[in-house]
């Protein structure tokens, strides 16, 4: 394969140089790189696109700014013509847990996996080009496996390299039970590897033991091996954990332009660089001139987070949305002014009433022990005046806007 | 399944324990005994068979004096009117070692698979009634088995209990691979008992781990499990290891008379009681009189090999051959005279040779270092007379007779 590279011309040369260096850009891990250089170079020299290959769990549809880091990356295969190979993993979806003891793995019915994937395609078709993508179920190709071609696939790995895996080897020490039928799920995701050919396979760090996985089956069924690109995890609001639905520290793709604005202003600081290079559709020039001024301190952080804001919601919600949530958040946050449009109830009920008491009516917040809470952390303003008494009476007037928070408005009309 | 026991009159009662002691006579374990007599009440409640099953290895088909511990077993259930399953693994001799490592694991056609289980049915038919005797191939539900089906079968059991399995903690502690198809033997087998709903199985005590797995199969696929009766295993002519044909330790079930016979003599004196209890077909009363008489010095051991080494003639070839082996070896050995009938060979080669270079001529042995080191010992004979010098030069008259070791004889004519 190491011929690939020399039989390039000059300018060839330059290109492969250049597509690898953009795709290295950002990541975790290539294993191994020079495998990833010799199969941009094949491909400039046959002329073929790369196939690059994204499995996803049909089980999780929600789409959020931290599934952006990979689709950014898939993108810019793309855009150098190279083919997208989404894999929809239901064969295990539609097996649930044999054992029955996970709540997590619950078995889905041919809709639901048919449902989610339609949302993975919805929600990725903002970022990429869906027409140069190939979607497959990987239920076609293994729920044709007999036993032989089973036990034939489990003779390409050891137990001892099974127990490699971070979560298994946890789990041994822990005593806690590992089923055999669990060994199978890195070795699907590989055999999918070996039916599709690919060529690369882009996966999490969290994912660096199933990805590898594809490698070593393609060799055991004497396949070309996929180069692997890992890619880091992006922290959520948090600024600590990995973005995640379940840990409610998510920006979701789905989520109304005021909204994704707002939660993108709110990351921390020490976030702004990571996210600009892994989460926005900024071109490699445009980021790298964006961290150094931002290091320089030519940048300020705040009006970086805008830049990026204004991108995601761009990315998802379109041009003029963008620029309305800018304007909305430099109304509301920047100049300290209500948001233009605030949404209106009629409020038929009694006239006088506790402020704690009118929260919870209007679903602004859960309980009253949680209004108590936000009045105290000075999170509750009426007609733009900081409520401070928790125990406060006031009489609802035609026009009372109460604020929750900093982005949640509402105006009373009688 | 208690209640059967319960259910029973006092004659039933009798006759279960009578069918239980005769079945625990001489194994090493019942897994567990009282499910093991609640089988047997059931049968005599419902007049219905027990089904007992025996797995069989399709790639090693010489049967010896070994396996009839088993085969004794087997023919005390048929005896009571129960139904044997033999189980021919030939699913797992079809596909062979999928690493390509293992020599021993060799894949078979279908023909050889064929011609092994044809060979088992023969040779098991001197002992069993092969009338009562169902033949399986577990090919037969096991290539039938898909991906999602090995997954449930997966789901039924962890890696920790696989791990006990003795051959794979001691490869584990010894660093040495274990590939994950492995752990699918013990669960194949264990599936055979599922599908054929055997009632008892017999093994080996090597076998204890991997006839355990169909208990604990049966009760994933909510069957009745089976009890499982543990044999122990018969140690060789060497009188320390078990005994198999690749340790040439062994007496084949196909051996002709006389050498079965000798070689019956050959066994230590300690494994007497152990042979007459295991392998012979002697009914129980008479087994223990013999125990006894051997252990109070009444009967000479040589006498109890010689009533043991009659029973595997009779067994193996009949009623006439055994009394043959019987005079054969008194004449030979008893008193020390030439047998009736040697081979005779024409020998038409130089009159004149060594004594070494004849016997290999002759293919009495291997090799001229082998027969120096035969006449060096005093094994070899001329007519009678003990050769010792090594470099002996003979001149070959009509009716020379050679002999190598105890049992070989051959008488050259001219």
């Amino acid at each position: 394969m190491n011929k690939n590279i020399e039989q390039l011309s000059a300018v060839q040369k330059k290109e492969m140089e250049r597509q690898y260096a953009l795709y290295a850009n950002g990541v975790s891990e290539i294993i191994p790189a020079l495998e990833l250089k010799q199969k941009i170079a094949k491909s400039l020299l046959e002329k073929k696109p790369l196939k690059v290959k994204l499995g996803l769990d049909p089980s999780a549809p929600d789409v959020h700014i931290g599934h952006t880091v990979v689709l950014q990356k898939l993108k810019q295969f793309q855009q150098h013509g190279h083919m997208i190979q989404l894999i929809v993993g239901d064969f295990t979806g539609k097996i649930g847990d044999p054992t029955g003891k996970s709540a997590a793995r619950k078995q889905l019915t041919d809709e639901e996996v048919k449902h989610n994937a339609q949302t993975y395609v919805e929600q990725f078709g903002k970022v990429l080009d869906m027409e140069k993508v190939e979607l497959h179920y990987n239920s076609r190709w293994l729920s044709a496996l007999n036993f032989e071609e089973v036990v034939r696939l489990a003779g390409s790995i050891t137990v001892a390299r099974l127990l490699e895996r971070n979560d298994f080897s946890q789990r041994i020490s822990a005593g806690k039970p590992i089923s055999l039928h669990e060994f199978f799920y890195p070795l699907m995701q590989g055999y999918d590897s070996v039916v599709l050919e690919s060529d690369i396979e882009l996966g999490g760090t969290d994912q660096h033991f199933n990805v590898l996985m594809g490698r070593q089956l393609q060799e055991h069924y004497q396949k070309e091996k996929q180069a692997v690109i890992l890619l880091p995890l992006l922290e959520g609001l948090d600024g600590v954990e990995k973005m995640s639905k379940s840990k409610g520290n998510y920006i979701g793709i789905q989520d109304e332009p005021n909204d994704m604005f707002g939660k993108t202003m709110s990351i921390p600081d020490e976030l702004i660089a990571k996210y600009i290079d892994l989460a926005t559709s900024f071109d490699l020039k445009k980021k790298t001139q964006l961290k150094i001024d931002l290091k320089c301190g030519k940048l300020h952080p705040r009006d970086a987070k805008v830049m990026i804001a204004e991108n995601f919601v761009t990315m998802f919600h379109g041009r003029k949305p963008a620029e309305g949530a800018v304007h909305h958040f430099q109304q509301v946050f920047q100049h300290k002014k209500l948001p233009e449009e605030i949404p209106a109830v009629v409020w038929k009920k009694a006239s006088e009433i506790s402020v704690v008491d009118l929260i919870v009516e209007l679903g602004l917040l859960p309980s009253k022990s949680e209004a108590r809470k936000m009045i105290q952390n000075g999170g509750i303003k009426l007609n733009g005046e900081k409520v401070t008494n928790i125990s406060l009476e006031i009489e609802i007037k035609n026009d009372t806007i109460i604020q929750v928070g900093k982005r949640k408005f509402l105006k009373l009309t009688l």
